[in-house]
Parts: structure tokens; sequence; C-alpha cells
């Protein structure tokens, strides 16, 4: 399926609070495991959310958007800073953020007035060369997505042993993990 | 983690709201997207889940934690069965009636007031021999999360092309399945 804005916002819209919903209130264990080693927590990916929903997904968006020249390079991502910005605050500060945030972005989505012929506007990926708007705002869904999936194998993963020989049929608990 | 029924409540009573949360209202490209084939839809796995949620998990619950004899036999799922029990549906019943249906089995759950030892009490199953009800109700988890890292891989699925080169990026286009 093409990008189609009115789809793409439906599951952005949607997305902050089926995360509220399933995490806010969690008991610790669930909220402070990982997958071993420097993987991440549940914390740590709402961490990571509230980042890029800071300064990353709308100011890329926005970059794309308004250029009706050449492509300019897009600025890179860094995907450890909400390890510095999140410091000290709880899990339900940031879903409060994620929410504030997400719905304050999309806000501006809505005021840019895209029309079709915008969505093939382009920028300049560091890695991976030049990139319309519409793959950008596809991606913005997927990242969620992605987001969401791993959070699902994280939650499982500390019932690995627990669910005992069931452990075969549960599919999340296959799932190599392939980045985050 | 040893399945703790504090925990296990925990996730098992916020995961409706949660699915709701994603799902309700959603355009019907994501909600009838499949992954190929003879794959599930989110409708399908919503479906799915009304029909464990209505004749699976808490009789076989019941079954184990009432038993304080030698293991019984557990009655095998019909997987399809909600091909037949859900037709003419909307999601938003489906979604209404699984959200009804996880209260009431919690409720019954709470109602057994379960002790510590009686997470060892023992069911037979058909393929995979003794388990415990401690098992059982840690599996009972692990499948709502199966199947949301089911649905967050059907719904990214759909924007695979969309996403351009970036979906290299996005780890949940890798997720290769297994199974549900």
């Amino acid at each position: 399926m093409r990008q189609n804005l009115q789809n793409t916002m439906a599951l952005l819209v949607r997305y902050p609070a089926a995360l509220n919903a399933l995490l806010r209130g969690l008991p610790g264990a669930w909220i402070q495991a990982n997958e071993g080693n420097e993987t991440w927590t549940a914390f740590d990916v709402v961490g990571h959310l509230v980042h890029l929903e800071r300064g990353h997904w709308i100011q890329r968006v926005e970059q794309v958007a308004l250029n009706d020249g050449e492509p300019q390079t897009l600025e890179p991502v860094d995907r450890f800073a909400q390890m510095r910005g999140n410091e000290g605050k709880t899990l339900e500060e940031l879903l409060d953020e994620f929410i504030r945030l997400r719905a304050a972005n999309l806000a501006t989505l809505e005021g840019l007035k895209l029309r079709e012929e915008d969505f093939a506007r382009q920028g300049r990926h560091p890695a991976l060369g030049v990139v319309t708007l519409s793959e950008l705002l596809a991606t913005w869904v997927g990242h969620d997505l992605t987001h969401l999936h791993q959070l699902s194998r994280i939650l499982a993963g500390l019932y690995r042993e627990a669910a005992g020989p069931w452990r075969e049929y549960l599919g999340v608990l296959k799932c190599a993990g392939h980045g985050s």
C-alpha cells in the first residue's frame, strides 16, 4: 500500500494511547526487564520514543516538506541522547510527555496542509541517499510499530522460563531481535 | 523471573485496553491487511483472542487449579473456531467483547484465591505432557504478547514498500513470523 496521510495519522495518533494503556502502572519487574547485556528495557524504549518525538520526526518532516528545491541532507539521529534528556524521570512522566509531544507534532503536521504532490518532495539521507516525504511519513509509523514489536518481546522474555514447555508455542519468544 | 500472580494480572488487565487504543476506529486498510496467503488480519487476531477468552483460558485455569489429584488431560484448543463464532461482527464489537470477557475472567481468577502452593497444581497437555498452573498463567500472558508482536508486524507490513530505503532500519519488517 502507498503511504496515505489519513492512514498514517490514524496510526500515529493512536499509538501513544496504546503504549500508555499497556505500560502505565505496570509493576517494576516488567518495566525494568531487558533482554540481556546492554539491551533496552521498556523504560528505555519509551525514553527513545520521547526523544525522537521531541527533536526528530517533525523536524525532518518540516525540512523535507518545506523544501521545493534540491534535496537537502537530513540531520543524523543521536540514538542515545535520551539517556541524557530523560534522566530522573518516571515512566509515567515519559508517557505523559510522549502523549503531549505526539499530539503537538500531529497538529504541526496537519498545519502543513500537505497536498498529494508534496509527498514526492525529497531529502538526502546520510546513508540511504535520496528519500521522499512519503517515505519519511511511512517510516514514522514503521518506527512506532518496530518499538511495539520490541516491547512485546521484552515483556514476554521475562516469562520465558515461567511458561515451561508452552514457550515452544509462543512465537514472540522466537523473535531473534533484529536490532530494535 | 518466576510467574507471580500480581505481575501476571497486571499485564492481563491492561492488554485489552492497549489493543482497543491501538485498533478501534483504524481505517479498514490497516484492519483488513494480512501478511499474504492464508495469514491473519488484525481483525482475525482479535477474533482469535475473543474466542480463547470465551472458552479457553479461564476454563483451563479452573481445570488445573481445582484439581488436587492426578493431572487431568487438558481440553485441546480449536484454533479456528473463531472463524465461526465471530462472523458478521465488527472489529469494535469484538473489542468490546474482549474487554468484557477479560474483565470477567480476571474476576473469576481473583475469586479462586490462589495460594502459593496452588501454582504447582498440574494438568496433562495432550502434546507437552505435565504442565503446572503457574506455567499456564505465564502462557496466558505470553499468548497476549505473541499476538501483540504479530499485530505490530501485520500493520508494519502494510507500509513495507511505502517506507522506501528506510525499511532496512525497521526491525519489525525483519521478523520472520514464527507461527503467530
